[in-house]
């Protein structure tokens, strides 16, 4: 034990981070291994997806947030598959030996077995998921500058952003505020104002885990900005020209540019290894069920946290996939681990719930922390707190303190940027009757 | 003429939006034309690309920088040709047309022949080729630290900037930074002080444009910093492993797995329009030949400013194509059209010269403002300040200057953010005794 023991620690999320923070002063040598040489906020990704912060602000190196901590040690490195007898991490052609691993390598976007909605639908998991809808939302706006025809404009200016979770309403209230105020004065032939933000939610109600007023507060906020919530409803068709959705009234379809998904995530593949090879078992959603200390039967040496894991709560339900679990269970498996190595008796974790928060655009929010449920402006400023606080590197919290005191007294966003034009023809650009014709024939 | 009078801008660098801005209370319509949304600040694209700035803060919306000016519009679209009879400018599939029209597109990188340098030796023109020397150089250092062979090491960090401008310059300081004290504490198998940072430059001193009190300033300034000048030396040859040079000494050949690209720029291939459709003349470097008052000879509809333009300067040599010069033109000729639809004679251009600044690493500088030469502190600060002050976009400001007073003070570099991963394997990892290990032959 002591200085030999080795943790290797998959992926540099909340749990990955939290764990080997966790293991600071522990005489163990941590390893922590990340595709990506950042760790990423994930909750502030949709601010990045809607122009109102730049990637570099909700991302901090790895490396120096590790830095002063002499016990471990950073590989930029993909986790391919597991030699659980040898005690073995594969990677692309090396591998890494532990003697207790702790995995933490997150979810993707899940279509619920329709992939092919992912080109039409980009959800939001990766800085460069986020890009790309902060691209399609500002092309859009674009493309409707340059449409001459009302029927197609309004596909340009319809968004459908398909599940009513935290992220979705968050996305949708920043679509909203983006119509609505940042660029209200932009553009020539049309007002951004005639936008249709539309939240699709199979529930009966936006926000299901929240109590139900406060779902009615943020639908409210969410009107506010234009932004229509159609609830009950399922979605089972999407392409390239909208969606096309079963709710109460039958089956309908409506014209839309751009598609946006928030409805849900399905586990790393790297769940599929840990069954193959440690024999875990994986529930419908591929998430590892784990044990009451966070490891899988047979190798309480392999702990599995986050957004990967199936852990029970309290009401034996299984944890939902959000930032704080993630921060428990890493910092939970660092003191297990110290105290397994002290021959100290393990307790089985137990999640604190600490609340929820949605923010629904400018200075609106609603709350729900325990016996306390409250929405708009104190909501906001609680929200505001709260991520700043967690935002990990000092600098990252000063600039998005500036970033957004500046959204909030001038409704301007920053981090406006289009990609780079593809290769190919511009997407088709219309006739305006003073400054831009349709071409004709091909000239001599 | 009157309102009727239609100005098409193509290019929304300093050229362009200088034109459209001294345009705001003319009697015209002016439509600005410009493959990207946004109005870069190049001057700090090497800041990008050497993680110390985020892409959005260099970069203004459009929009958002012509809001509030009612006779401009923008459009999101590439100028493909030109119909100079018909005065049209053919986008994909539509046109504009004009009465005036502004050229105002710039350049982009030039290898002098060798195209096939561009994949190994990236240059600085564009947001998406500051992300890519990021991800780069950043790279270069993860491959290190988990590189065993030590001459394989020392091609990951030695780093060779091919031409000693101020871009050049700008570039190895900034690497010479990142190697001395951003990454300082970073990596376990290596310090990356021991970097290698080599500056080529072909003429015998390093910022040929400067006087050369300030060119020794600036090489004793780089050498500080651990970079070294190879000065009076060509490169004959990139390629993945490194570049051959031809010097005083003879032929030598230095291994690098990172090459940067500070040496040539041609002007944009819009020129070549200009020509066949125009009748323009072009230089060796694809510039156009313009008149006194920055108009192609038999059009005087036609202006053509910034980088794209060879306009003479007093001593007869072409005006070089900075910042300073566009902006000067873009007003100037924003001032051409009022004065001509007004019957006034219009004067011909003349650059006035502000002087020259270069910085190098943190808090040093040289500037060469014309009776005044400086360097050091002194230096920086008029560099900050000059820059800061032209930064387009009140917030950019605010967060620059929020991001170098934290770089001031912690000498860390906040946007250290390496793109996804590529689809195939990742780059060859190899062991270290404790913690990676060569994979052994394929498991059971």
């Amino acid at each position: 034990m002591g200085d030999s023991h080795r943790v290797v620690i998959l992926g540099g999320g909340f749990g990955g981070l939290y764990a080997a923070r966790a293991l600071r002063r522990a005489g163990v040598q941590v390893t922590l291994i990340d595709r990506r040489n950042f760790h990423l906020f994930q909750p502030l990704l949709y601010q990045v997806a809607t122009g109102g912060l730049s990637p570099g602000d909700i991302a901090a190196p790895l490396r120096a947030v590790l830095r002063k901590q002499k016990n471990a040690r950073v590989f930029l490195a993909e986790a391919r598959d597991l030699d659980a007898e040898q005690r073995r991490v594969i990677l692309d052609d090396a591998y890494v030996e532990y003697d207790t691993l702790v995995v933490s390598v997150g979810a993707r976007n899940h279509y619920f077995g329709h992939d092919e909605w992912g080109e039409f639908a980009p959800g939001l998991k990766t800085i460069e998921d986020a890009t790309e809808i902060r691209s399609r939302v500002l092309m859009a706006f674009e493309a409707a500058e340059r449409e001459p025809d009302p029927e197609a404009r309004r596909a340009w200016l319809t968004f459908v952003v398909v599940g009513g979770g935290p992220t979705g309403v968050e996305l949708a209230g920043a679509l909203g505020e983006i119509a609505n105020d940042t660029l209200k004065d932009d553009f020539r032939s049309f007002r951004p104002e005639e936008s249709s933000i539309l939240l699709v939610e199979h529930d009966s109600r936006i926000l299901p885990p929240y109590p139900e007023k406060l779902s009615v507060k943020a639908e409210n906020a969410l009107i506010r900005l234009s932004a229509r919530c159609i609830t009950g409803t399922r979605v089972t068709a999407i392409d390239g020209e909208g969606v096309e959705l079963a709710g109460p009234a039958g089956t309908y379809r409506i014209r839309s540019r751009t598609v946006l998904w928030a409805a849900g995530v399905a586990a790393s593949p790297f769940g599929e290894a840990l069954a193959r090879r440690a024999g875990a078992q994986l529930d419908r959603k591929g998430r590892v069920v784990v044990g009451p200390d966070l490891s899988i039967p047979d190798h309480p040496e392999i702990f599995v946290i986050g957004d990967l894991a199936n852990a029970r709560g309290g009401d034996g339900n299984p944890l939902p996939g959000v930032a704080p679990v993630a921060m428990q269970q890493g910092r939970y498996v660092g003191r297990a681990i110290i105290d397994r190595l002290a021959g100290r008796t393990v307790e089985p974790f137990r999640y604190r719930d600490k609340g929820n928060l949605a923010t629904i655009g400018r200075a609106a929010a609603v709350a729900d922390l325990g016996p306390l449920h409250f929405n708009g402006f104190a909501a906001w400023v609680t929200w505001l707190f709260v991520h700043l606080m967690y935002l990990v590197g000092f600098q990252n919290r000063v600039l998005v303190l500036v970033q957004w005191a500046f959204h909030y007294l001038t409704h301007n966003r920053g981090a406006r940027l289009i990609g780079p034009p593809p290769a190919g023809p511009s997407p088709s650009v219309d006739g305006d009757a003073t400054a831009l014709r349709r071409q004709t024939p091909a000239r001599a």
